[in-house]
Parts: structure tokens; sequence; C-alpha cells
């Protein structure tokens, strides 16, 4: 496995595999991987000839007051997850050799992103898609991976590919979860021992909602309420939203008839816990 | 010659190639070519195994008020001209097939364009950095060329190339001239006899302010105020600027002690023209 800092080692490198005709994988990450990237990292295996994990803790996409400086790192820990899993190089650049200047040319993130996480998370999206677009150039994948526990994200990065004609396919991987349903999360340990027992209500809510548009209801409103009187029942955590738009566009909508997401992010004493359930207009879950 | 018009098509050729390890050379263009256009064709064709011309009127680069519906358009003289000169494939999309709905992701050039022409067109870079992102990742080239006629032009495209990491390299091709060392243009048929007689002191003082450095003077205001004070003896036009900023940062400097620009733009009645010319801190001309 190869550990490369340097931006022109990874393009020597991509360009041999490219030149052997190789399919590349790209995982892009923030470090401290759980179980949840392990996941990318199987489906990405399973797809590819090569696999390129990039550990980047982007500067950008931390809004000003966000656990930037705070932010878990453990850099030894990590190489071993990625030789364990199969990655067959993994880019850990610095923030001087990603940002080595001021941008000249800036991106911003205009649609799907002021619902959901996104209201509150001024300019995040931006460095994100900022961080992206470089990193899609210097690896060059096939294929990228992002996990559906952030389906926000999956919705700028569709748009971004999209928009700017990115040759890169992207795969949405499905949650990965506790066996009583709970979102996988490294907040999860935050929680008290009362919390964690209430915590997998957050998924089965959703998945109560999600019947209700099976059963043939079509009011976001109906499925809305229903879904946060069922979630207030069970637990005793402060519910910040509770939303049903369209994916992968993320617009409110009068009517359930497409592709819609329910997400929920429910605030406990030390952690705040978001999940979402994706599903079409006769209530079949999509990305499940 | 392929005369492409679909994205996916291009794409297929695209791969095609780079899978035979063959090299990529791209010019952008809006169409209507001429001399100019003709020499980055000359160019990529000396440079790589395949040459991609895209003829696109781009309408995010035009501001309002802009010559967009007037813009000249002459498809089939583009195309012979792209095949006398070796072209491999016309990449002609529609506006629909580039802008199929409005962007998500919005790019935004905030350095290196208040200055020269870029201070009168506003969004127009931002308009130029959007679709050359986006041809770029369609054509996937080894290699990008443009003209120095519009070195602002040049000078945010290599912003753009090393901001994102993008995987091509920029090649600025000399400016066409004619023998007199007027610059070629469209607009120059515009001019009236006199104009005509008179257009190339625009070059030559702008050659005159680079021999100023040549002899050892190091300050932009002098220089400025010099090649002004040429240039007003010469000719009737009215002088819209004479700038002289580093290049490629194109910064107001206190000392000529880098890499610099200086430029000018001239109108007369019907046509307005700009030149620059290119130099080192010892005058010596650079893609000269």
């Amino acid at each position: 496995m190869k550990v490369l800092r340097d931006v022109e080692q990874v393009n020597d490198v991509v360009s041999q595999w490219k030149n052997n005709g190789e399919k590349i994988g790209f995982v892009p990450t923030m470090g401290y991987l759980h179980e949840g990237h392990m996941r990318l990292l199987e489906e990405a295996r399973k797809e590819n000839d090569r696999v390129i994990l990039s550990i980047f803790i982007n500067p950008l996409q931390f809004s000003q007051g966000e656990d930037l400086e705070t932010y878990p790192r453990d850099e030894a820990r990590d190489q071993k997850i990625a030789e364990e899993n199969g990655v067959d190089m993994v880019f850990l650049p610095t923030k001087e050799m990603m940002y080595p200047r001021p941008l000249s040319v800036q991106m911003s993130v205009t649609k799907r992103t002021d619902v959901l996480c996104g209201r509150s998370r001024h300019g995040h999206f931006d460095g994100v898609v900022t961080v992206l677009s470089k990193l899609f150039n210097l690896t060059r994948p096939d294929t990228a991976y992002f996990g559906m526990k952030d389906a926000q994200q999956v919705a700028v990065v569709d748009a971004l590919i999209k928009d700017y004609n990115i040759p890169v396919k992207l795969v949405p991987v499905p949650t990965v979860r506790e066996d009583d349903g709970l979102a996988k999360s490294s907040r999860n340990v935050r929680l008290s021992k009362k919390e964690r027992k209430e915590a997998p209500s957050i998924q089965a809510a959703l998945q109560y909602g999600k019947q209700l548009v099976r059963d043939g209801h079509t009011s976001p409103e109906v499925v809305i309420k229903a879904t946060e009187k069922f979630l207030e029942t069970k637990t005793h955590g402060k519910i910040d939203y509770i939303e049903l738009l369209s994916y992968p566009e993320l617009e409110f909508l009068e009517e359930i008839d497409r592709p819609v997401i329910l997400a929920a992010a429910v605030s406990y004493e030390h952690a705040r816990l978001i999940d979402n359930v994706v599903f079409n207009k006769e209530g079949n879950e999509i990305y499940g």
C-alpha cells in the first residue's frame, strides 16, 4: 500500500494505473475511519482494480465555531485499517499542499444546501465541492463512494458531477446500522445508557413515515407530523428537524409524487444524531 | 474528422483515444475561426496525437448588453477550416446540452479580474471558468491552447488549473500579427483607412514601454506614462487604458521586479482594439 502526501507522486501513480487500463475507485474521507468507511472501501474494492483512500481534514468545510481543531485524528490506526481493507493508495495531503495560496476561483453551492443540516452550516458545502473538485482531478477515479448517512452531501456531489460533467460515477452506499437499527456514528459513544436505548427510535420513526407512504399517503405534511409524533413518544431527545424533500433535488413538495428523503436530526445531551430514509413515491426504499 | 454535438459521444471517442494512449490537444473557441485560432490548432497538432476543437458561444460569459445575439456564426466555414487544419473532432454542443438545468454549483473568479478588460466585463470570467471546467471534463485533454491576445483570460485559466489541480497543461500561444505589428482581430476590418494606418502604434507603444525596462527603468508609473505619451502622438484613437501589472497574478506593483504585462485598449470609431506585451524584469519578452 502506497502512502503518499505529494500531489505529483499521486499523479504519477494514477497515470501509471490509467495507462494500464486499471479501474480506480475513490473513497474521500476526513480520517478516523469507522465501519461506515470500511463499507465504502468494500464497495470500492468490489468494483475496481485499484482503491484510493484520501484522508484530509478540509478546513474549508468547517464553519466558524465548528470543531476543526478538535476533529479526531489517528493516522496510524487509519493506515492500518486502510491496509486491512485492501486500499492501494492512501493520499494524505497537508493543508499547504491542498491550498498553497488563496483560491482565485471560488465554488459555491446555491441549491440543495439551505435545508436539513445545511441550513445551519453556512459555507460547509462550498468547502466540500471545492475539495472534491481538487481530489477528483488529482485521483481521476472511475467511481467515487459516499455514504447515504450524509444524504445531503450525496445530493450535493450529484449536482457537482452533473453540473460540471465530471467523468466520475457517484455510488451512494447504504448507511451501516447497529442490529437495532441505529445508524453507526462515532458520536454514538457519547450517548447515555438511556439515550442509547431510545436512539434506534429515530430510524424506526422514519420507517414508520415511509410506511405511511406505502399505505397511500401522499401529503408531506401528514407524513412529517406523524413521524414527529411517533418519535416524540419514543425518545426524550430534542427533535431539531424532521423534513421531507424531493431527492436528490432537496426541494419542498406539495405532494409525494417522486423520490423523496425523510430525514431527522435529534439532539441528546452530548451528541446530535442524524438519520434518513430515501424512498420512491410508492414507499419503496432506495439506497436502503 | 468527427463532428459531434452529444456529450456522450464525445466521452466515448475520448475514452477510446485515451485507452490507445493517444495525447489530446484541445482548442476551445466560440467559432468564427480566424488566423489566431489556426495558430492554436497548429500548435495543438504539433504536440498531440489528436486535436479537439470546441465551438460554443457560451451565454454565461456575455454580460448583459454584450453582443450574444449578434455574435458572428459560420458553422460551415468553421468546419472547413477545422478539417484543413488537422482537427480530429469538432465538438459543437447546443446551449441545452451544456446547460440542461440551472447550475447548483457556481464558480466565480475573485482574483485577476477587476483589472484590464475584466473591470468592465462583470461576470465574464465566471462564465469562462464555468464552461472551461465543463469542457475540460468532457474532452479530458493533455494540453489546452489559448491565445495571448487575451492575456487576462490566460491568467484566469492558469489560476483555474492551479486552484483545482486540473490535469491539463496550459499553453499560451503568441498573438498573431500583421506585418506591421498590428494584432490580428476580426475587428480590424471595422477600422477606417486612417485608423488602420495608426493602429500598429498600439503594439509599437507597448514595445517602447518594454524597451524602457530593458534600459533599466523599474517604475511602473514611469513606464505607463511614457507608453501613453508615445501612443498619444501616434494615434487619434481614445486610449481606454494602459496598465502594467504582475503576470500572471495581475496585481499592481510598486516596482518591476518580476514578470509583468503592459497592456492597452484603444477605442476607434467602430472598433475597440486591445494588445499587450508580457516581459520579465530585464525587459525580455515572454510568449512573444
